[in-house]
């Protein structure tokens, strides 16, 4: 093993905090591009694979019956910061499939982004299950459920058809038994989060990516959702989000998706490279830097004006209440 | 050395997330009771030693000269919630030195908890300066100022009498030289802030609660501004924060103060101790962990139920947004 990856917070003269991260990049022949730490420890991916879980909504055929367009699939992917924008679509995602707001399973919690939960604070509104952030998965969950005619009560248990398909998807993907040979949880939505060897879901995207050692159609339907998240990275996310910067820096050319307790993946199409990284301590702020980091040492050797890109990127000046620089984020070891 | 304290977050039947805890416990003589990680390694205290920065407050005599009672101490040694209780106090305190929240140079920021800045933002209030979390500590630096007949302006600067005072103390209680052996850096509040190895905070505590090896005059300001923030918890920190229900465990034994970036400091007076830990990565749930961890072991030869209350305060039950237990945070190697 290499040099062991650590994302430093520096203060003044000196390293405050430390945070310690793995990283797997893949081909699409399973071929390790880059490893780093733990690789093949299990890891709950969390919300970075909402692509594999909106896979069934494409291959079923749900969304096409249903007419969602590009900006509809996105949100479906979407870890969103529940601004209006966000809101408005997953209600006519689920309109189209004939259900509301109460079928959601999600529940309720205020938008993580301060900005959008003090606007909403001062209209005199709270959140509801469409505020979600994971609000458009669980449109398309629905609108799976709804056009394989299943009852969509209960879509978030692990024995709802909804679920076996994702489970059925992950396990392809990853070549892993979710919830058998694996850890297995719930997630913040209430829907099951299967642990599996990071290095299993950068393999898993570099598939769909290359459309190597995977289904044709499976392929085809990874890439449409991830093309989707590309071109409306807004609908994935939000405004001033991670993800959009990602994604803005190479339009169409990476796909990253972030996922609680650090974990990012994503995938590089053109070079048919799939990624996986966790922070072991859970730190978004070092997962952010660190995705940033892995994106460029992946594009130095074909594009160096993009690699410096996202090498500016891994790099955030910390300032303090009067706006005074007392520190940075970086990443070391990449 | 011994084993690592971890602390591990769980979800489902897995480990998800895992914090690194440096953590030195010592005595008056500056014996070491508990050593975990690295605890010669400078760390920033940031907040965890707010009660060393008001220690002129009380040495210079302005506390006394300006009126200032138990709630007003508590509150210079806080990092409050920016609750109306606290907005309310810095206002009134800052107007015992006949100056107002414009003399203030902490700067804004809407307060951490959710449910605070919520509350401000229905209301249709923006925070001003006396919502900083550091408010109470700054008005507290002002009245020393006054009293001593110093220009207030520019309180802020390492030049300037009152840090160079606040720089004085921790010089003395942690044997370094602050500043000049240390990293030095720029606090959240604009101030300065010094490193010194782990261990040397933990002895500061000591010799103030045991009288040990410090000037007893020293010794006495910090007695009397730990028994205050014991007596008033609520007005250094907050509705349901750490420090709170650390102090309420058991009234007057204990004195725990956070600090930003996974630092905890503090003080079990009747048994001569202090304390010290920083998470490596700098996150709050882990410290919120390990301090209640280390009190539980502290107490364990001595007061076995209240070990357990620390205990019991050393593990929290993670839930998702429908309020399903879906993991616990636990600290382990303590």
């Amino acid at each position: 093993m290499s040099t062991d990856i650590v994302i430093e917070t520096t203060r003044g003269n000196a390293v405050e905090s430390r945070h310690l991260a793995h990283v797997a990049v893949c081909d699409g022949a399973g071929t390790a591009v880059l490893l780093g730490g733990e690789v093949e420890r299990p890891v709950f991916p969390r919300s970075a694979v909402k692509v594999f879980q909106a896979i069934p909504l494409i291959e079923k055929g749900a969304a096409d019956a249903l007419g969602l367009d590009v900006a509809d699939l996105s949100l479906a992917c979407a870890s969103h910061s529940g601004e209006p924008g966000h809101v408005e679509r997953a209600a006519a995602v689920l309109a189209k499939a004939g259900l509301g707001e109460t079928h959601l399973e999600c529940g309720c919690h205020w938008p993580f982004e301060q900005r959008v939960a003090l606007t909403l604070a001062r209209a005199g509104e709270e959140p509801n299950q469409l505020h979600n952030n994971c609000s458009g998965k669980h449109a398309g969950f629905l609108c799976t459920a709804v056009h394989q005619g299943e009852d969509p009560r209960g879509y978030v248990a692990a024995a709802h058809p909804v679920q076996r398909r994702v489970r059925d998807v992950l396990a392809d993907l990853t070549r892993t038994r979710p919830g058998d040979d694996q850890p297995a949880g719930i997630d913040g939505c209430s829907i099951p989060t299967y642990a599996a060897p990071l290095r299993s879901f950068a393999e898993g995207f570099a598939r769909l990516a290359s459309g190597q050692r995977v289904d044709g159609g499976r392929a085809a339907a990874g890439q449409r959702l991830m093309a989707a998240c590309m071109a409306e990275p807004w609908l994935m996310a939000g405004t001033r989000r991670a993800c959009v910067s990602l994604m803005e820096a190479a339009p169409g050319r990476v796909f990253a998706k972030t996922g609680a307790e650090g974990v990012f993946c994503g995938a590089v199409p053109e070079l048919g490279l799939g990624f996986a990284l966790k922070i072991d301590d859970g730190a978004t702020r070092a997962a952010e830097a660190t995705v940033a980091a892995v994106l460029a040492r992946i594009w130095r050797p074909h594009d160096a004006a993009l690699a410096e890109r996202y090498d500016a990127l891994s790099r955030t000046t910390l300032r303090n209440w009067e706006g005074t620089a007392v520190g940075e984020i970086r990443a070391t070891g990449l």
